[in-house]
């Protein structure tokens, strides 16, 4: 097999102009780190089992606790609201998880397999603030949504569109997931992740999603074609909207990321152990819901869980804390059998030297943690508040290193060119042999972003920082927009659909 | 044991004013990534035999290739100068390897450990120029390399000096090693590597060394207190200074990093696996030199090379090969159990994200590939031809993030915390527990340059880039800085040593 973060990537790379750019979904060849021994994973495993069975996790939804009340294994308290979980119903559920599942995009060359030794990346959730050197800081819009989801479209980095790349905040709260969803559906062929905001929300993010595919629900349950996510409410609950996102997804067999942000030392124990021990009990407690809700519903373990910073009280991103999390919830995802969501982020508020180490540092360890989903990896500024278009660029370089990084190595006579290295013999160079001329168009992996002349070359074409060249690589990108072919039937049969749910919603309203 | 990039890394930094900073050695709880298959990895040493046997390597001292002649197993070919190897006395070689040693420092609390599970962190080595946003780009002086060594003696990130911090041009070439090592030994008090340079040179050095610890001869052999670096000439050539070097080191045992800094695609195959093959001929046989001239002699396996860019003809820093290359090199160095030098750097002319980004993921990848000694990983700016003192704080602060990530995580009853995640139940929060209050002070990391705080906080304490604000910390540490402790009789034999070589040198030049 071809280096998939090498040569077929530059290959697309290397054209110019607006086409579509397609690649092969990135393969790894190095294995995830262990950070901690599996006696120690089996320990913290064993501690969410007895937080589980002891303490309970309150589940806030009166659907989900009826619905959990029926099965055996499982103690409500009606009056705390809290459910308790014995050890052999978390066992059983885990038994029924796929290891990996193809998200399913509209266009099938864009599906990405989420589990094995597949990767992917994507970008920063729904900021409400966009920015670049442009323009500045300003609140988000549907204008700057479109915008962003048409980069997103031509950006060879990102494999996924999660959430709203930024908030619209000028739609109405109502019906702005119609809009988004449809606009997601229709501007990028991608697959997408959608929020998780109670039974009706969910359905309507279910229902643009098969639209789009042109697939009929049954079709569907066999090709997961929307991602949702659903995040605990850290210590130890789970709120109604999301109870009922998890089993509305269940019902269509359609996946969901399970995440805890658990913030270490506020609301979660101060201890990484004792964090992770809590995490993994929220988390463990909704795959049961999920997987009692549908059996066999595709499901990935996602950590964010981080530390408060003492100091100003802001979250910590960019933290070893951080990194250590990711390390051992990927861990705990593998003991699992499952797929693994990573996520990570920066602090900085301008595209500087501290955006570059902060980011890379946490996309590295995404990586080593064996993230098969790496959220907020484009695009991420000022702890998730803003979406910055220089930092779309500067990840996307990110991206394509870590994808390089993990890429396979292939060892074989004709790459260990030993008859080359004998003709050339000490003191000579390679330039002239067949071997390397038969390769060196492809052979190594070209920056986008970054500068390697000499300080005098680079001064002489402006001397630019790389948050100045970024500026030019996205409007050069957001000028080549193609948008993806859709058939009129298609599109007519979305529109109608946002029409009819929008006459409906706001018929709610005003009742 | 505590997490040694942890709590007691924090206590540290958070005393102020001029005192001496120590922290106890990092080591790792990751273990490194293997990126290719330990058949893959036989395969390349078996083509690297291949090469020692059929093509061999260019000795160009005639001292080493007589020396090698005596070998039963070793052929010279007296009129090519290429000297051919058998397998059985490369593997006699590497089976004489110590796996780890430990690298002396005048301060015995600054020794340092190479190999095993410890880790080390070193400055760029020797560039040109130096760079600051006080002064602009500028020729390194002798009064630039001191003030360097004075911030990195204060730098808690570095655990080792390599090289000049910044090549004195103004010192005579002829006898700048005098003053650049006797300033190295008065200045700091860290483990230090010096330059291979022929045997005179190499000799001085190991003397100031010697005199520094004030320990004699055989001491010195039993305790490693002089590193030295040989690169080799790629492909497959090792010059004259560099094996005279290699033997007068081995002569007083003393340990050498040997490197390959092969250019792939010029002066290697443009395969990896090809480019590997040869880089590890060249290692192979330098290693044979040292063993051969005493077997024991300590030696880290080292790796820098990389590719040419295509577009620009600069050297790549910050690119996938260069990762891989670390990545299958840190495989090669423990097939033969020895310590091994990762190397890194960027090809950035500004503090810029571009230099976050590169630095951080080469760092990132030295740490996978199992680095014991990582150099080139505080100050390194424009591909090794400038030190930068903003760099350094912003290299600083990914070491110690890398230090934070790879700590060992405690799981234990204490750690796991589960009565305080009782007693604080679901929806509650943990800041008043007394496991929280027990820990909260040094719970977590701090940055130093990093910046979390939100927009409008920031904005009013001045809105600086991360480097503008790095400026401000290398001028605290620079007002900081405390000589470190030399009795009067060392300082009196440095200074003799270094006015009596002069006076020979100056004659011999005279002469």
């Amino acid at each position: 097999m071809a280096r998939r973060g090498g040569r077929q990537q530059r290959l697309m790379e290397r054209t110019s102009g607006p086409k579509e750019v397609l690649r092969p979904q990135t393969k790894r060849a190095t294995p995830p780190v262990d950070l901690l021994s599996a006696a120690d994973i089996d320990r913290i495993h064993d501690a969410s089992l007895a937080i589980l069975a002891r303490t309970g996790v309150h589940f806030m939804g009166e659907g989900a606790r009826n619905f959990l009340a029926r099965h055996p294994g499982i103690q409500v308290d009606q009056m705390s609201e809290f459910v308790r979980f014995d050890e052999t119903i978390v066992e059983n559920a885990l038994s029924q998880l796929p290891s990996q599942f193809t998200l399913h995009a509209r266009n099938p060359r864009r599906s990405m397999v989420l589990g094995g030794d597949n990767i992917t990346f994507a970008n920063v959730v729904t900021p409400p603030f966009v920015d670049d050197r442009d323009a500045g800081v300003r609140d988000g819009s549907f204008d700057e949504m479109k915008r962003l989801l048409k980069l997103y479209q031509m950006l060879p980095a990102l494999d996924m569109c999660l959430g709203y790349p930024v908030e619209p905040l000028d739609l109405s709260p109502e019906t702005r997931h119609l809009d988004g969803y449809a606009a997601h559906a229709v501007l990028t062929d991608k697959p997408w992740r959608a929020y998780t905001l109670g039974d009706d929300r969910m359905f309507d993010a279910l229902e643009i999603a098969r639209i789009a595919r042109g697939i009929d629900a049954k079709t569907m349950e066999r090709e997961p074609s929307l991602l949702a996510n659903v995040t605990t409410n850290s210590p130890l609950r789970i709120d109604e909207p999301m109870g009922e996102g998890l089993m509305t997804m269940a019902k269509r067999m359609q996946p969901v990321s399970i995440t805890s942000f658990a913030m270490i030392g506020a609301i979660a124990p101060i201890t990484l152990a004792g964090a992770i021990a809590q995490q993994n009990a929220e988390i463990l407690a909704a795959i049961v819901l999920s997987q009692l809700s549908r059996p066999g519903t595709p499901l990935l373990y996602g950590s964010f869980s981080t530390n408060v910073h003492m100091k100003s009280g802001a979250i910590a991103f960019g933290n070893p804390e951080l990194a250590q999390a990711m390390l051992i919830s990927g861990q705990l995802a593998r003991r699992y059998g499952m797929p693994f969501k990573a996520a990570m982020g920066t602090g900085a508020k301008v595209v500087d030297v501290q955006a570059g180490y902060e980011s890379q540092y946490l996309l590295s360890a995404a990586v080593m943690a064996g993230g098969h989903l790496c959220a907020h990896s484009i695009g991420f500024m000022e702890s998730a508040l803003t979406v910055n278009r220089e930092k779309i660029i500067a990840d996307s370089e990110m991206v394509e290193l870590m994808r390089g990084m993990v890429a396979k190595v292939e060892v074989s006579n004709d790459t260990l060119a030993l008859e080359s290295i004998h003709e050339v013999g000490p003191g000579g160079n390679f330039f002239e042999t067949q071997h390397t001329i038969d390769r060196y168009e492809t052979a190594f992996w070209q920056p986008r972003l970054a500068d390697w002349e000499n300080r005098q070359n680079w001064i002489e074409k402006g001397g630019e920082r790389a948050d100045e060249r970024a500026t030019k690589i996205w409007k050069e990108l957001e000028a080549s927009y193609l948008a993806p072919a859709i058939d009129a039937a298609t599109r007519d049969e979305l529109d109608d659909y946002v029409t009819r749910r929008k006459i409906e919603i706001d018929a709610a309203c005003a009742a």
